[in-house]
């Protein structure tokens, strides 16, 4: 059962994976809560085989992180819960979140193994935020990249995100569709994204309205009388025989009280209806009226329709791109890359695996964009230690982190760094851009980068590589670590 | 950019797509928004080639209505947005929600093809409220039901829920979790779903506790020194050499100052990492230690791990299960079966498919579950007209509603209606049991179902058959509509 009472205090601050405030305990009670730390989102692998990621989720993010703190009803559900004493009661009770964040923006491209949210602060703050983290961004950068694929696949046409009834719960559906929007799509079906985002809104009727009527002419009728622009939904009964005979029979009683801009079909086959349907509406004389479909469409339905001539106007994508079908899930991990020691001085860190490639990279970090000025198009990303600038350089050299032989010198670019501060010390500092600012952003940072990286499938790969200084560090801590396991082995 | 203002009044009613509202508006225009109408909710597949659907959301969706309501922002958003008149906003800010609605309740085994929910009331209110359903009713039912078939694999064994952070946004990380709940999951990580439903909440340490302590020994020590029952996590480094035998080590130490639980991996072959653990574990004399696993677990490779002897104890399973990772979306869909015409008569109504099996069923129905008496088993359902009752006969004979020679008589049963009354004319009368209860009420449900239908791969198809009336009265009005589309193509 649901209790609203509680639900009134719900800030999210709970959001978080129990083991999140064990590790604020113990922090706290061996006194080292308050020591800084550094934490790092990224990726192992671009979803869906994808070449890029479009990074979405930091607006969501950026709410949380100023609406956090620990009501009383939060602090007494912990206490009758866990057997925390009352001085973590009382820390917790009076933490201000005075986090450093700094964060890809949205709409920006990002890839696989380079860090796009950072955070740092007390350690246990740190840990405290880490799963509401995961859980925004991972979801909205997974939907913002499967809706750039479907817009690449769908061209200047327009599309139409269509898909809150199979959302994963209420969330899902606005904040998925706000991410379709960033990743290109035109318009949504949910009222309430428009409202909250200010996204336009799109919707016509469904085969309800025929049915309340119960025959098409009267329904389409009626809902002609009623709204100046009409989309008809023609596949209630017989799309060919009854649908389309009778919006244009309407159309043509209606003239100009209507704009008749055209018809919906959300069954059968596409290419098929779709193209006898132009026939018809063009010898009715509607060569303007438009087709709009969907039907569990996704960006490879969409490529093969438009391969074999389907004479579709309108996309509606719903199912396949708001749960990101193919891949429901984008794997970001939140990894410590540094922490205070005693003697007060930054220590970085890693996390071994027995997969080479897992293995992750130490320290704070820095992610640059490099841009070949000749071209106007992204050389690569060139990960460095927080205090290198290649900006500074004249002459970058670029390096695969796994095959160290393919490389290349790069001269006369641009850098340009990825993550942004958000906050610093728990202070905003960040100014949000509107949301057609930051679709547009997106779509400017799409044709910065080459054709081979967007191909749907098989793309190439896009060089994430490491600076020569955060290559050594990381090979010198790696095998820092294997010495003092064996060294610890050999003592027992 | 979120607009703090604007959620202050986000009762969901705009958690709708924009077709409901302009079919509201046109129902308004033409006197008929108040006309008595039926929806049902139905899905046409069980999800994951699954034998049944485990039915979740109904709390979700009792709190969605019993809060939904225009705000002023609201209106003008539709105002400024939408051509819609004075007269329509009025009506909307008057609007009072009196539908009478019945439902599965939580926990309850439903089926493919059969109402799971009926929204009855007027015609305008009925269309508002279905993509906010659809939307919650979708993602519960799929998510419990997937929760069902990994209980099913895990068997006796204990089972958490570990996958917020990789959620489609953060209302599906907490209903995801109830509705695994329901359908046996013991725990949660998700702090915030454990105070919101009553779950219990489980979690321990991160790799970052490890790493925040420089090595292992300490950071268990740490941990072991603030809190009384301890599962180590023992593969930052290397779990065979390092991470367990640190464990044992420390636990060796503690001795009776804390209860050694035991320790969980979450990479590596889990069968052979499992087995030597398992090893190291009893010859160092902790055979109660438990093995606790996750790392993109889900019911087939539990049973594949299962097979293989792996020593695991407790499964940990989150991503694969909190987004339905093998099928992302249940495909309910919401219809409307009988209106009002000017009459005042009700008509029954349905919507004609090119593919056979896609036709809807007309009219008002209810859900009987036919459980044999001898067998204590569910014989199948039998879908009836709404004024029938299989508990006034004798003898019941069913048969498959496509192939109606496979048919049986069944005598000496018990039958029971699957929806129940939970809103009468917009009060609830439904009392909602507490989360322990639904959980109780699954598991119960589970065993009334024969094993041939509850088998994860190829299960036996459970009958579903519709009443000799439902039958006749369904291909009726089939011929009926043809007939109609026939007769107006003679006469165009």
């Amino acid at each position: 059962m649901f209790n609203p009472e509680l639900d009134r205090d719900d800030s999210l601050i709970l959001h978080t994976d129990l083991y999140e405030i064990n590790m604020m305990y113990t922090y706290f009670k061996k006194g080292i809560s308050e020591r800084k730390a550094v934490f790092e989102v990224y990726f192992r692998k671009e979803p869906f085989g994808n070449g890029y990621a479009l990074f979405a989720g930091l607006s969501h993010m950026i709410d949380y992180i100023k609406k956090i703190h620990f009501a009383e009803s939060d602090l007494q559900y912990l206490k009758e819960n866990e057997n925390y004493d009352d001085d973590f009661i009382s820390y917790l009770r009076n933490l201000k979140i005075n986090l450093t964040v700094r964060s890809a923006q949205e709409g920006e491209l990002v890839f696989a193994n380079e860090p796009i949210v950072q955070v740092e602060g007390p350690l246990a703050q740190c840990q405290l935020v880490e799963t509401a983290i995961l859980n925004i961004i991972n979801f909205q950068t997974l939907i913002a990249t499967k809706a750039a694929r479907v817009k690449i696949a769908v061209g200047d046409q327009a599309i139409m995100e269509f898909g809150s009834r199979r959302a994963q719960e209420t969330d899902a559906a606005i904040w998925g569709t706000r991410a379709a929007y960033i990743g290109g799509f035109d318009a949504t079906s949910n009222v309430r994204a428009g409202k909250l985002f200010g996204i336009p809104i799109s919707g016509t009727h469904a085969h309800s309205l025929v049915q309340a009527f119960g025959n098409e002419y009267d329904a389409f009728m009626a809902y002609a009388q009623t709204h100046k622009d009409c989309v008809f939904l023609v596949d209630t009964y017989d799309t060919l025989r009854s649908g389309v005979p009778t919006a244009i029979k309407v159309a043509d009683e209606m003239g100009d009280k209507i704009n008749f801009l055209g018809v919906r079909i959300d069954s059968g086959d596409m290419a098929y209806i779709s193209k006898k349907i132009r026939k018809q509406l063009d010898d009715a004389g509607y060569p303007n009226a438009k087709i709009f479909a969907s039907n569990d469409l996704d960006e490879k339905t969409i490529l093969n329709l438009k391969m074999q001539g389907a004479k579709i106007d309108v996309w509606g994508v719903g199912t396949k791109l708001i749960t990101a079908y193919d891949q429901p899930a984008l794997g970001g991990v939140y990894k410590l890359v540094s922490i205070e020691h005693s003697d007060g001085k930054m220590y970085d860190t890693l996390k071994i695996s027995s997969n080479a490639e897992k293995v992750s990279t130490p320290g704070k970090k820095q992610v640059w964009r490099i841009s070949a000025n000749s071209e106007k198009k992204n050389e690569g990303d060139w990960i460095s230690c927080w205090n290198e600038d290649p900006r500074k350089l004249d002459a970058l050299y670029m390096f695969h982190p796994q095959y160290t032989y393919i490389n290349k010198i790069v001269t006369n670019y641009t850098a340009y760094p990825i993550l942004k501060d958000i906050f610093v010390d728990g202070k905003q500092v960040y100014v949000e851009p509107s949301l057609q600012e930051i679709k547009k952003f997106a779509m400017t940072n799409l044709d910065g980068l080459w054709d081979e990286y967007k191909r749907s499938l098989n793309p190439q790969e896009y060089p994430v590589d490491l600076s020569q200084a955060l290559y050594d560090h990381k090979m010198h801590l790696i095998s820092k670590i294997r010495n003092q396991i064996i060294k610890r082995e050999c003592e027992d």
